[in-house]
C-alpha cells in the first residue's frame, strides 16, 4: 500500500513515522508537494486547519481520482475535500503530538469518517495498522472530541505552563509539581474527575480563595483565570 | 514518638496512615476531640483552613505546653497558631489527597515551616519518616507553592470534569481522553509545559477557534472558559 502523507509538521510527522513500517509511505512537504506521487493508494493531508482545502485542489490536478484523500484534522468537516472527485474521508488521531517526542501509538483512539463505506472500511483498516482503538465519528462529533481535547490537555497544560512561569519568577521549580499533577492524573483514570475534585473552591473555603487573590494581586491574568475557574468549581460543586 | 492527627478529612487520614507504621499515632476527630493525649510529642492540626484557630484554641485548653502543634496547610499562615504557648509550625504537604485512594507518600514534597530551629528540625525529621522530599518555605512561599498547586491539580481536574460532562451529555465517554491526558501529563515531566504546547490557539488558528466557540454556543460557561484560556494561550505565544 502506497500512502503520501502530506504536511511534515507535528502529526504529519508522527503518522510517517507510525505508518512507515506498515506501509510504503512518502512524507512530502505541503507547499512544494516535491515527492507527491500520481498513483498512492491512499493521501493523508496532515496540514492546518485553513491550509486543507487549497492542499486539496492542488491534489486535483496531481493525482489519480482513484487514490482516497483524507485529512487528519478534529473540527474541519468532511466536506472541506468536495472539490476532488477521489474517495474523500476523515483519519483523525486524538492525541497531542510534538515532533520528535516519541509516543505509543497503540493507544490512540483514532475517529474516521468518510463519503462512502468502502473507503470508510479502508480508513478503519488504515488506522488499525496503528492503534487498538479505531472509531467511526462524523464530522459534528468529531469536533465534539476536540472540543474536549482542548480542554483536558491544550488548557491543562497551559495552567501548568501559567503555573511554572509563576514559580520561576518567585525561584521556585515547576518540577516540584511534578508528583501532584501525576497524581491529579492518575486519580482521572477512574474516569470520573467530579468526584476526584479537592481544594479551596470545592470546599468553598472563602478565605484561602481571598488570599490566593491576593497573592495575585499583580498579575490580573492569572487573578481572571483563578476568579473563573473557582466560581465554576463552586457552581457545580454547590455547598451542602 | 506520640503524634495526635487532629481532623479526619483527606488530608488527616492520609497522614495517620502514613505516619501509623512510624510512631505512636491517634486520629482524633477535630470537633469531639475524643481520644485526644494531653502529653503527645506532635499535634497535626488537620482541618479546614478556618477552623484552624479554633481547634487551636481548644488545644491550648488540653494540651502539655512542650508538645509541638503544626498545621498542616498551605494558605494559612504560621501566625494563626500563635494563641498557644506550645512550638508551633507547619507540615504541609504539596499532594491532592481523596479519602482511600492509595498514594506513593515517598514522592510527596513536604514544605516545613517552625517558629525556632529545634521544631523545624523536629518537623523535617518527622516528615522524613514519609517522604524523600523535605524543605523548608515560609508562609509567604508556601501559599505561592499553593496558589501554583491549585492551578496545576484543581483546575486542570476541573477543565477534565467539565469536558466529562460535555461528552457525557452527547454519549461519549470520558475515558476516550485518557490517553491524551496521560501523554500530555508525561509531556510536562520535561519540567517546560510552555514548549509543549499544541492545539488551535497556540497555533493562532482562528477557523477552528471560531467553530469550537460555535459548538459551545448553547453552554455560555465552557464558552466563557474556552475564550479565557485561548486568549491566554494566544498572548503567552505570539503569532510568529
Amino acid at each position: 500500500m502506497k500512502i503520501d502523507i502530506i504536511g511534515q509538521g507535528n502529526v504529519g510527522s508522527h503518522l510517517a513515522k507510525a505508518l512507515g513500517d506498515k506501509a510504503d509511505t512518502v512524507s512530502v512537504n505541503s507547499r512544494t508537494l516535491a515527492g507527491l506521487r500520481a498513483d498512492a493508494d491512499l493521501y493523508l493531508i496532515s496540514v492546518s486547519d485553513d491550509a486543507i482545502a487549497n492542499v486539496a485542489k492542488k491534489l486535483k490536478q496531481k493525482v489519480n481520482k482513484n487514490g482516497i484523500v483524507a485529512h487528519t484534522s478534529g473540527t474541519t468537516p468532511l466536506s472541506s475535500l468536495k472539490i476532488l472527485s477521489n474517495p474523500t474521508g476523515v483519519f483523525y488521531p486524538l492525541q497531542t503530538f510534538t515532533k520528535g517526542i516519541e509516543l505509543d501509538y497503540a493507544e490512540i483512539p483514532f475517529f474516521i469518517e468518510a463519503a462512502d463505506k468502502r473507503t470508510e472500511d479502508f480508513l478503519m483498516d488504515t488506522a488499525r495498522l496503528i492503534s487498538r482503538n479505531v472509531r467511526v465519528a462524523d464530522s459534528v462529533r468529531r469536533r465534539e472530541l476536540h472540543v474536549a481535547s482542548v480542554f483536558c490537555c491544550n488548557f491543562s497544560n497551559h495552567l501548568w505552563a501559567l503555573a511554572a512561569g509563576w514559580l520561576n519568577e518567585r525561584g521556585l521549580d515547576f518540577k516540584t509539581l511534578l508528583p501532584l499533577i501525576k497524581e491529579t492524573t492518575r486519580k482521572a483514570g477512574n474516569g470520573r474527575p467530579f468526584e476526584n475534585q479537592t481544594g479551596p473552591a470545592v470546599r468553598h473555603d472563602q478565605g484561602v480563595l481571598n488570599a490566593h487573590l491576593q497573592a495575585l494581586e499583580m498579575d490580573p491574568e492569572l487573578q481572571d483565570i483563578y476568579s473563573l475557574l473557582s466560581l465554576s468549581i463552586m457552581n457545580h460543586h454547590p455547598n451542602k
